[in-house]
Formats: structure tokens, C-alpha cells, sequence
């Protein structure tokens, strides 16, 4: 590639999480980087836009500063929408979400403030990919990923995705020696399964806490789930088309 | 059906919204029916769960009322999680969402609270309906739908859907005889062309609405949304496993 792509930058922990930082650095050694991201953690905000309300936008780099930076007071899927409409003098040739402190496999994929931005991009018609590491630290190690997303993200610049997909690629917690490569996955079929915590406000009315546990229901060894778990970074290629091909026939025997 | 099923009817336009009320009426006719909607307008909530911040739930029926009604303080999926955990005595046989005060046709199901209701019940393992029509009034006819959602939903009962399966269910704005029938269909491919307005604050700082004017890409007479444009009632099989299935041997070609 001849001339440097533009690459916009994006996350659902907000602007100053340490996984943005890590995956801002990766994409300045690949292009011209444009940063608009949350001012403030938007985990599980799925495909949320702010219509009922108003957004800001704020210049949060300095002017002669290497990468340009931008909060934005709405979700991930806004920021991409301003990013692209009211930011970027053209189309960006690529738009990177995360690095997410947290997994995005499997059924979380639907939940991700992450994939959303993603997901948007995707509508959008840009190369998407979202990063998620396996660890919910505030201080998780981005650096031994860092050489694996800068190849994926150069394979996806030279390849091209195929029309309507974008990548979730998701990273095992472990250490470089551990990690046994890359595997191409299907979402695994798991669920949250809910467990609220009830409590009392002071005034003695019921309120809750969500809060869950992950249940992977797959045996599959074809699935991301799989793929963590047995030292993998899984990528499952997403498509937005959420039509359920395989269905409109039966759905056509019904008496409608 | 000897006992009668167990309904659950959510919204995102809130509990008090006329669509969700006409749909309660059909849905009297058919079974016991548990309402659990948030407790004001959720629109383009899209999957987003609360994490972050309690939920509070209110019985805003009367003891001795024919239906059971509480409102949420939470997203459309957080209405469908706290009925089945913390509500329901057991897993209801369908949920129904609607019917939504405008179209979620085509793209639209990816930002629509309407539809993630309907998707997360179908994660949790229950047949699942999203009725919208295509009008935006708040006093919108949804007398003339009625006898079409009546119907789709006993074939739902009587029929099952596929495994991982949910209906989008969009009704055109017509009177009942310009009504062609039902056609079940694949999702349009379509986006929303944003145009933002940019504005001043009293202070002077630049703010944003959101706006956009949505742009049908897709000619096929198979889509939703050329039986809404038709006369036709659009029925869309709609899954939550995201993988783009036919991508993965073509990443498997590439340099990773």
C-alpha cells in the first residue's frame, strides 16, 4: 500500500481505558490513526444510539499531537456514526474497536458495546475488527497481543473481509510461549444464565443487581469458545444480516 | 393446547404506550399474560443491559386485574431477564414485543429494543415475537393489525420455531382490505444515511442530534422491505448466532 490507511480507533470502556492506549499504539505503526471514543465506560450498551437526547463531541488531543483524539458523551455505535459523518474528511479504510478488558466470545458478541462499534462500522461499509482480551483487569497485559493484532489487522488490510462481515477476534489470558496460534471459529451456543441480587434500598424497597454466570453450552471444537480455552486466539467473522436463511422455508409450510 | 400458555409481553416504547396495549388485548385472547416493560420509551436501546446501575421493578397492576403488569426501570432486556428470573413462576411459552410505534424492517433490527427483547427471550430458550408498525404516531390503527397478530401468534404456538429462531414480525401502514397477506422474507439491505444537526449551546460549544434518512440498497423482491412497500405483511426469521458461516473457509486461506 503505497499511501498510510486511516484507521479509526474506537472502544466501549471509554477514552482513557489501557486497552485503547495498547491498540492505538499498534495502529500508529500502520496508519494515520483517528481516535473517537466514550468519555465514559459504555460496557454491554449492545447496538444503542442516542436519539432522545443530545451528543457532544470533545478535542481531548493536543493540535500538534501524532494521533487525533476525540471523546464523544454517547455510546460506541454514535461514535463511529460522528466519526464518520461529522470527523473524518473521508471514509477510513479501517475501523479497530477495543482492546476490550474482558471477553467478547460467543454469545456476548450480541451484548459488546465493542462489536457494535464494529457491527456499525461494518453497515457502514468499512473493514471492522473488534479486539477483546479474556481479562477484566484494569492492568491486563495488552503488550504480549500487540504482535498478533498488528498481523491480523495487516491481513485484513491486504485481503479485504468479504462483503457484510466483520471480525470479533478474542484473546486467551495467557503468556506469549502459551498462546498456540490463530483458529478461524464459529460463535459457541452459550447463555448468561441471570442471578439477580436483591436487595433493600434504605427505605426497605426491593431493588437488584444483575449479575450472571457464563454457561457454554457447545461441544463443538469448531467454536471460540473452544478456541480460548485450548490456548487460542479465536476470530469468528460476523455478518449483520441476522436473517435465519435456513428457516423461510418451514416458515412457508406454516398456514399464514 | 389443553392449559393455557404462559405470555410474556414486553415493549420498548414503555408500558403505557398504545402499541403495547393493543397487543396485551390480542394476547388475553390466547393466554395468562405477565407484562414486564420498561417505564419509559427505550427506543434504539438496541441489545444494551444495565450493569452499571440498579433496576427497580414496579406491580403497576391491581391485585384483583386480569393481567399482571410491572414496569422496569431498565432496557427491553432487562425487562425479558428480570420476568423470567425474578417474576415468573415458570419459563414462559412465548414472549411477544410490540407492537412497536414505528417499522423495524430491514437494518432497523439491529438498533431496535423492540427486536433484542425478542432475541433475548430466544437466547433463553422461548418462542419469540416482535410486532411493529410502520407508523410512527402515537395514535396510530392497531385495531386492523390485531386479527394478523392473533394469527401469526397461535401458528407460532401451534408450529414451534426452528432452534435459535425468532420472527420480526412489520406491519405496513394500510387499511384492512389494502392488506395483501403475509410474506415471509430476508432482511432488506439497507442503512441509515446520518445527517447530524449541529448546533450551539447558549454557551456557543458545538452539540449534535442525531438524524438520518434510511436508504433501501437492496432491489430483491424477497425482502422485508419490498412486502411492506407492496401490501404485505413482512415476516423475517431472524438468529443470534452472528457467524458469517460462509466467510470462515475464505479466512482460512489467509496468512494467519
Amino acid at each position: 500500500m503505497s499511501k498510510k490507511p486511516l484507521i479509526l480507533v474506537t472502544n466501549d470502556d471509554g477514552i482513557s481505558a489501557p486497552g485503547i492506549r495498547a491498540l492505538i499504539d499498534v495502529m500508529t505503526e500502520i496508519g494515520d490513526v483517528v481516535v473517537v471514543a466514550p468519555d465514559s465506560p459504555q460496557s454491554a450498551m449492545g447496538h444503542a444510539i442516542t436519539i432522545n437526547s443530545t451528543l457532544h463531541l470533545n478535542r481531548v488531543s493536543a493540535p500538534n499531537a501524532l494521533v487525533t483524539e476525540y471523546s464523544c458523551s454517547g455510546t460506541p455505535v454514535d461514535s463511529v456514526k460522528l466519526a464518520v459523518n461529522e470527523i473524518l474528511k473521508r471514509k477510513p479504510d479501517l475501523c479497530v474497536s477495543g482492546i476490550n478488558h474482558g471477553s467478547n466470545s460467543s454469545i456476548n458478541v450480541i451484548y459488546s458495546g465493542t462489536m457494535s462499534a464494529v457491527v456499525e462500522a461494518g453497515i457502514e461499509g468499512i473493514q471492522a475488527i473488534g479486539f477483546s482480551l479474556s481479562d477484566y483487569d484494569w492492568n491486563a497485559d495488552f503488550e504480549t497481543i500487540k504482535p498478533f493484532i498488528k498481523k491480523i489487522t495487516l491481513q485484513v488490510l491486504a485481503n479485504k473481509l468479504p462483503e457484510g462481515t466483520v471480525l470479533n477476534v478474542n484473546f486467551p489470558k495467557l503468556k506469549r510461549e502459551d498462546i498456540k496460534g490463530i483458529k478461524i471459529c464459529r460463535q459457541a451456543k452459550a447463555i448468561w444464565m441471570e442471578k439477580f441480587d436483591k436487595r433493600k434500598t434504605p427505605q426497605g424497597k426491593d431493588y437488584y443487581w444483575l449479575t450472571g454466570e457464563f454457561v457454554n453450552l457447545d461441544k463443538g471444537e469448531d467454536t471460540d469458545e473452544w478456541a480460548l480455552s485450548n490456548g487460542y486466539i479465536s476470530i469468528v467473522p460476523v455478518q449483520y444480516d441476522l436473517t435465519a436463511h435456513h428457516a423461510i422455508q418451514h416458515l412457508n409450510s406454516w398456514d399464514l
